[in-house]
């Protein structure tokens, strides 16, 4: 197998035009486009992940593999992981995707000790290197998988076996210096095992502890080698653990308070994690920006009527529309980016599937980015927002919160006082954004 | 109506043993029994909610009154409101509670103005100290009921109208005022409209920096009148607004961190919010606890199939054997107890179906707090907690925890582990407990 | 007041093109357009709720009334539902819509006896029939509250108390002869309080049969007066009892089957109630359609988050969009449509609020209707589906379905049988879907 | 390894009486107790689930295998797959079971075709039926795991492909012909694939069709070999597709009535399913009685804070008694047993784990019969359920029922009626059912 010959087409997929059907064409995604002074491939800054599109063999609860990819079977685990590579870096330049994401064991092989695992990781590192010389693609972060092998099925910093928690050093310690050889532009947390099957068995206060100094640790590493990205914890709520530490943006920020570590380490938020956690999409992104947190991004969707992950890709317009309206007003991303952390459903296994899901998902977030552009260009949506607080700019309510009139005072004016509530004005504003969309 | 002739019996609710089928006998609340060094009692400190046994007339989104209390027609408001302050204090006769607790306007009507409001709420204040001088009741907590009265609709500390914030403080100084005179043991905020309907009208930053103000003039409020108690914030996800900003604990101590108010506010823990939010009560519970937040307990049930409040009165036993296993374990309540903020089902329309529903409750949390103490007492759980987590009380372990050891010479130190995992034991466990309860 | 001061306005909204920003206007239902050979008007036989717009005070079940309607206080109860009819007729001539639909205790208040309470729907109906001759609004269907009274509280026709059910027997007779009297398209039964609290109570089988029962008669009944429109069941899985027994579809399918009601009994479908329980829109009208029982449906939108009924305006142009495509592949509607079974939110307090989010709904359909027309025409979902399925149009294919071949001949040509699997093309047809809506 | 070496123990395990805490010991669970004239263990009719605890490695979706079963790796597959028979046959006699079940892959390695699966399947009945001579335990039932191999990605009996279907046909065949030739008391299928992951690709009333025609076949065929138990259909609404065919029993009893299959299938009911469709257990239970298609049990629980199928061992005392509540009232089982339908967590990786689960869910069924036999011969829900509806036994309710008295006639009667409600007493009966377990 050639990495060509797996896709079956060697041209870039390009812009047609809102009118074509072509399934791999872009019809929206222009990436050169200007949108608010930047180019669309710079505000959306997509990343293709590599678990899901290059790692999962279409297996599940139910049901073992569908894929049936050629680097998954018959050689030796480095050479098929070099083969994976070539697939993934063709892919990477069809697309035309600024930017990918992986984990160590997506990468490379894992060994029988950890010194072997890390050895893997260099050979590989050494070829993405090399790769990247003559591709346009870029390292938007790396992290490490420490859920998968069974010595993390009780944890790796929250285990209960101190030793656990030192491996699990060792293996980000490599992970961090890969992602910092490739100049990643982050360096992500996903604690899959931080949590508990049963509460029975549980000491939440120790583990919580233990995870705060292993945060802690990893800040001080970062800054000792230079790694200027920050580190991104993603936070959900359950699966594969029944309960997880990292439930959702509130708890993780509750978390970073409480070990001091605000300052260094912010979120990757994902939709399917947040609406597990009973929150839209558009919440805890606002929810970070709110508290200062925000990240980057996981792009997907889940399934509102399932309970469990499932990582489809996003082709929710208005979903988009209304989280990257909430981004440009912040100015866009900074190291963030829009990470394809989706994958093709078990049941699409031929080679162009991949392709085809990137491309119909890249055009939805591109009709969400250009919404958006033209909501906050007219301010559909802020305008209205800003006329309903208006109230709270005048001197009276801005010394109530200030701190300059009291308790008392406040209450004995409210004698004479009778608010009259105003209209909320949901349906108009949901009309509003249908119009955009 | 005279308050004896409503429950149609004279005499308290009394212990009968554990082979009683009376259903207004109690089979295991035994008052006086020892439990670990305190009466049962003391340990459980149980409190009656005004709202739901006296206030509410069995309505529901889809159906009208079904109660046809006698207090809640065809008279003078303050009249009624002395009725059902008569019928009110003889349940608490009746079943021998030690507490009971209120809103504002669960025991007073409004009136047209704030002032009418804080004068009714006076006058039935009167009634209640001189009720409690000869009664054995005491006050759990007080609150304001921020969320019925349409001013409230978009809010109350978090209003878009500065108005409405204000006269919002006029009635909790009021409602703390009162808790104080009652000599009530906590005071409590309950956000129920502190939240939104949808955030396309939502300023969510600074709707969190109005709360947090309010709550920091409320505790300025509190040491300034002596109280002593602590300002408790009861978490709850959703219903009646989309999204709460007291979503669970966690989000709650991220607030409490953010604003500086870990020191006098803690929480009132429910276990149908914690399920609404996605935890088990047991766990918010420990949360709290492993955070130094704990407060009190709103004892209850959901429907673990419905997704909305239903407020049910708490019937299991393994469950409040779980929560109390974990109160034992801290040496019990302070200031907080078991408050039932539990309605019976609208269609339990007979005067006696108020007594059995807290009789029958009341049962249950006696069965859990003596299975409780018996785990305890044989270290059921607690032994198998600490061997499960003894690695780490060796000198290299906590030394990683304390930071003697950093990261990189653990990551050295790692390459010669290979970890084993153990059973993490859950079936064994859920056996163990099964075999208390 | 007079209903052209409520709603200020005189003229109906009116069609004014994709890029009016007017909420006041329609940008894309333009009822006299052709869509596959019919009006779009007689496509989407919009019809508005009288229940939500003009009986719901705006309460839920932590707060009151938010609305403050005229014609909700302040006089005679009869005299009132006229002025509250006056506002209606002039909504529906505002908005211009085919149709209406009401509840019994919508339009008429319930009198002291069943007796009383029929008069004055007789008295409101001779008003509806009157206002109809001179209007353009038609009746798409009525039906009888029978689960807001206490006397329901524990069912109707399903009530342990027989009395009940022959009481809701004179109800619905005088609610179905209304109905026909207004030339009613339809008439629909919603078993609001069919169902159980506690299966501690209820014995399943019995009411099932009483159920059965009463449905019969009602066929019965509506043949002999010569009632043509289908009587409807409206599923629902939950709220407000907590389990009912028109769960969903094909739970009602399985009740009609065994009460032998196929034939003349259809159902109404709502996305709210469908994905309460489990499924999308689209799933459960197709499994309608499936069955031979689609009958009409109910259009709003529930919160995916929330677990109770919102009632939200549809505001979802995809999720239209696969249901109309459904409904055009069947020849669109007989005697059903689309009930704005929906309501303005609580903080929607303007006037202007009721109209607005008609508009915006509707807007939503149109553009639903039209991706629909445009996939159809291309043939952009019906021709992948045919090629899926295209094995199954071979002659031993079709000699297994038709049962010419048996089990065991089967069984023995399986033997030499090594079927592959074919990619399911899920991502590209949702592709495909995003560039038509 | 030998079986025996892999429990480390040679003692079945025994009953000791309540006061035991030896896990390993039962402590309800004694099976020659006469309870309402039966065994314990004729009632009960435990049965080991093959392929939980003999063929699932402990993976999740986030994680490999935990367990490392000595007969999972490194051997011939036939070879090991006698290994598991060998524990397995072990495993059945510590617990002293009187049955198992098994799926057609659990018990024997699928071939490079149909007929090598076939060959296998032979091999290991032969050594099934030698053991099961000298052994007490007995099959349950028998199916095919129609859901695993890819060839069945797209469902099996509902797959576009009609080769596909041709082979499920091949393989349950052999399948059922093995369940005969041991002796099994039942037949059952589980449609894990059939249902979909989109509407966007399914043709659901052709799948439908396909799969009425399927059970129909196979109902023919097991007449026509003379196997006397029943085919059970296992009901689940999702996962691992996304929507499936058998959602609950409501729908299969829909399904059956569709395609005349009532008289010869009936329903195998699991916990965790049943939650998963949001209905209790019990709901599920009472409704297949009260349809007269009740099968058998898969005796599990799933999280109910969790949305996929967790397959925990029973452990509520209360819920067992209410399902065997209304076993006992309709006599037991027939063909039926309880079916350990349930997995140790991946956690539990020590041999012991495995019995000391079955243990603790073996003694939580016992408690739960022997509180079921306390309540019934008590009377003590019967008959309060029997007053309830007291007054459909007078000869007007009868009449109503019967059809003698038509809807005119009632309505007419009604109007001098008005039926006052009764308290439901809910929080009574939940006391008492508290005070039987």
């Amino acid at each position: 197998m050639t990495s060509q010959s797996f896709f079956n087409r060697t041209t870039p997929v390009a812009f047609a035009g809102a009118e074509s059907h072509d399934p791999l064409a872009f019809t929206f995604y222009d990436k050169d486009r200007q949108v608010m002074g930047k180019r669309m491939e710079d505000h959306l800054r997509f990343s293709v992940a590599y678990w899901h599109s290059f790692t999962w063999p279409g297996g599940d609860p139910f049901g073992g593999e569908t894929f049936n990819r050629p680097w998954m079977h018959g050689g030796e685990a480095l050479e098929l992981a070099k083969q994976k590579a070539d697939v993934a870096f063709e892919m990477f330049r069809l697309l035309d995707v600024p930017f990918f994401a992986f984990h160590d064991v997506d990468v490379a092989p894992e060994g029988e000790t950890l010194q072997q695992s890390n050895d893997n990781l260099k050979v590989i590192t050494d070829i993405f290197e090399e790769k990247m010389q003559s591709a346009k693609v870029r390292l938007l972060w790396g992290t490490a998988n420490l859920f998968s092998n069974r010595r993390y099925m009780a944890g790796a910093a929250t285990n209960p076996d101190p030793d656990v928690f030192a491996y699990a050093v060792g293996q980000v310690k490599a992970a961090i210096d890969a992602t910092h050889r490739l100049g990643g532009a982050n360096y992500v947390c996903w604690g899959g095992r931080e949590g508990y099957e049963t509460l029975l068995n549980t000491d939440m206060k120790r583990e919580y502890d233990q995870l705060g100094r292993f945060m802690s640790m990893l800040v001080d590493y970062k800054h000792k080698i230079g790694f200027s990205g920050p580190i991104l914890i993603e936070p959900k709520p359950k699966e594969p653990t029944k309960h997880q530490y990292d439930y959702d943006v509130a708890t993780v920020y509750a978390f970073l308070q409480k070990y001091d570590l605000t300052a260094d380490v912010k979120l990757n938020i994902e939709q399917n994690h947040a609406i597990l956690a009973g929150h839209s999409f558009d919440h805890e992104v606002k929810l970070a920006f709110a508290n200062g947190i925000f990240g980057s991004l996981d792009i997907n969707r889940g399934d509102d009527l399932l309970g469990w992950d499932t990582d489809q890709f996003a082709m929710d317009v208005k979903e988009m529309a209304l989280v990257l309206h909430e981004m440009l007003k912040h100015g866009g991303f900074t190291t963030g980016g829009l990470n394809f952390d989706a994958k093709i459903r078990r049941q699409s296994i031929d080679p162009d599937d991949l392709l085809i899901a990137h491309v119909a998902s890249m055009d939805a977030c591109a009709r969400g980015l250009l919404a958006a552009e033209a909501m906050l260009k007219d301010e559909a949506l802020t305008k209205p927002l800003t006329e309903r607080y208006a109230g709270w700019e005048s001197g009276n309510a801005k010394a109530m919160l200030s701190g300059e009139t009291g308790f008392e005072e406040i209450a004995e004016r409210a004698l004479s006082l009778n608010p009259q509530p105003r209209s909320g004005r949901q349906e108009m504003l949901e009309g509003i954004v249908n119009r955009y969309v």
